[in-house]
């Protein structure tokens, strides 16, 4: 969705694989140049990325205090120095208020730190559920603007329809509510669910938790289920600890760093969510995560679990578990 | 351990880093030369690399019908084709049966298969426990010729002696029985077990599950959990199945071949093991399907599991859900 800022509307959108390449060419004919990308989400990130890579002099210009909503903040800050690394001038706390054109074409934004020139404008400011076509048919919309449906895809409001993918949401496992995450492994499963109960099947979606990964500059950048933050807005009780280690036996050659913060419930003392930060690894070792969230294991079981070993992938104890054992003690830490 | 052949008593233990120096400096300075490695095992698969890469003419005789009895036959002849990709010769099914020595140097090993050149011969047979110390002084030992331990790590037939490590015997969770996996994973955990209830803590070591990686010639090798004739022999009516994949997206560069085979156990249909042989990425996927062994889960919610995403770790269905699929269909299959 376009940020309600003058100018924005006139911003080509980046949606398809062909309108990608389009701006691609654009970039390479008029390089080097000046690039603003708004709004630092991952995918801003990463256009930022790709942007100083073609030459071209990119700000990634975002509203909040941190880049990467999706971690903690001290997690985002990894990554923030990556982007920074190779020539990204990322600007927080910047309100964006103009983004001027000339001849059809982008030739500045002016945000509340002053006028950026800008030959390209990419928006990355967050999507919203496209359910205008399924709301007029009479179907029911949910908390978060997307359609309602239960956990066989069955549209809620009415008999027979399905959906599935961008538009629906989904149930949050941690959470107990629905949420709309805008996903392909998501839309993958439950389109062929939707399909197969359609058509006489029965399958149900077991909800998300919110795993996640990509490629920032140097660094993989992954997590699952809550993150401290969004754990303690939704009441629960929390404890924390990040470790930072290294991916490879420490004599082992082509070893890097990697940072690891886990978030465990007090009480329960089940794994509420993992943020991963790492040269390597760190996709693969989110998916760890996910399953020790997804299966309610308590920190201590994490901390003794039979995960494998050899010098090429992890120490002894990869990182997980050292991770596990400093959570381990932020735990036991208030209890005393 | 050295074999019950002439001659193995002569060849030199490579057990410690200094050994394994003097190895490598008297294999430097006689190349190319010829060497025979005895015994397939991820060690001696590894060993035989390590001398061919040295330019070395190697062959790795194994007296059973496959390399790596960790892994299922099919799973590990991927494994013998990278080995014998790299110039590594394999003898399956061939018997040693004398180590021929000249001027206190190994000069030829007599296999039933012919004579073979060796200035070099590695031994990698399998290891024992050492517990004759601890036999003495009165420990009970168990089936596995390991020391007993109870799940506090406290010897039997002693109090106050506590044990840890490779000369101890471990819970195997999905055999419910004694097995002695001599990994540093399990040493280190149980050391530290041993040592916080030696001291006035308390701590139990919750058991093993067999998880492994390494890395051979092109492969990352991994597995957990049982293997199928390992699950069949020990009575579990099992399904199996096994996909290839690719380890990133299909239009990502970098991409290469994965296998992953899965054991699910009939009626409670959860999983008992995987196997993974892959260019990447499967070391740290072994770890995923560890944590879903370790915590019982069936092979439907491992299809439905929120893994993460990204092109460059994966396609959308990461190979351990397409795996799952593949072993949900086979265990519809008999079914019907």
């Amino acid at each position: 969705m376009p940020p309600p800022v003058p100018g924005a509307e006139l911003c080509e959108p980046v949606r398809t694989v062909d309108a990608a390449e389009r701006f691609k060419m654009r970039v390479e004919r008029e390089r080097p140049g000046h690039a603003v990308v708004i709004g630092a989400s991952y995918l801003g990130l990463e256009m930022a990325e790709a942007l100083v890579r073609q030459g071209v002099e990119t700000t990634l210009v975002e509203r909040g205090d941190q880049v990467m909503r999706s971690l903690d903040p001290e997690m985002a800050g990894h990554v923030q120095d990556a982007a920074e690394g190779v020539g990204v001038r990322v600007l927080l706390s910047t309100a964006v208020e103009e983004i001027r054109h000339r001849d059809g074409r982008p030739c500045s934004v002016v945000t509340s730190e002053g006028e950026l020139p800008a030959a390209h404008v990419v928006l990355s400011t967050g999507v919203r559920p496209e359910a205008r076509l399924a709301e007029e048919a009479g179907l029911r919309l949910g908390e978060t603007g997307a359609l309602a449906v239960d956990d066989h895809q069955r549209c809620l409001g009415a008999d027979g329809a399905f959906a599935a993918g961008d538009c629906v949401e989904s149930r949050h496992r941690l959470l107990d509510r629905p949420v709309n995450i805008q996903l392909g492994t998501h839309a993958n499963k439950q389109g062929r669910i939707a399909g197969t109960n359609a058509t006489g099947g029965y399958i149900a979606f077991p909800g998300v938790i919110g795993t996640a990964a990509s490629q920032i500059c140097r660094y993989e950048v992954a997590r699952t289920g809550l993150t401290e933050r969004d754990a303690r807005e939704a009441g629960f009780d929390t404890a924390a600890a990040t470790v930072k280690d290294r991916t490879r036996a420490g004599y082992y050659p082509g070893s890097g760093p990697i940072w690891v913060k886990l978030v465990a419930e007090r009480g329960s003392e089940r794994l509420l969510g993992g943020q991963i930060v790492g040269v390597e690894g760190a996709a693969k070792r989110i998916d760890v995560l996910a399953a020790v969230v997804w299966s309610g294991m308590a920190v201590d079981e994490l901390e003794l679990l039979d995960l494998s070993y050899a010098p090429p992938f992890s120490g002894v104890y990869d990182p997980l578990l050292a991770a596990a054992r400093q959570t381990r003690k932020a735990l036991d830490e208030t209890r005393s």
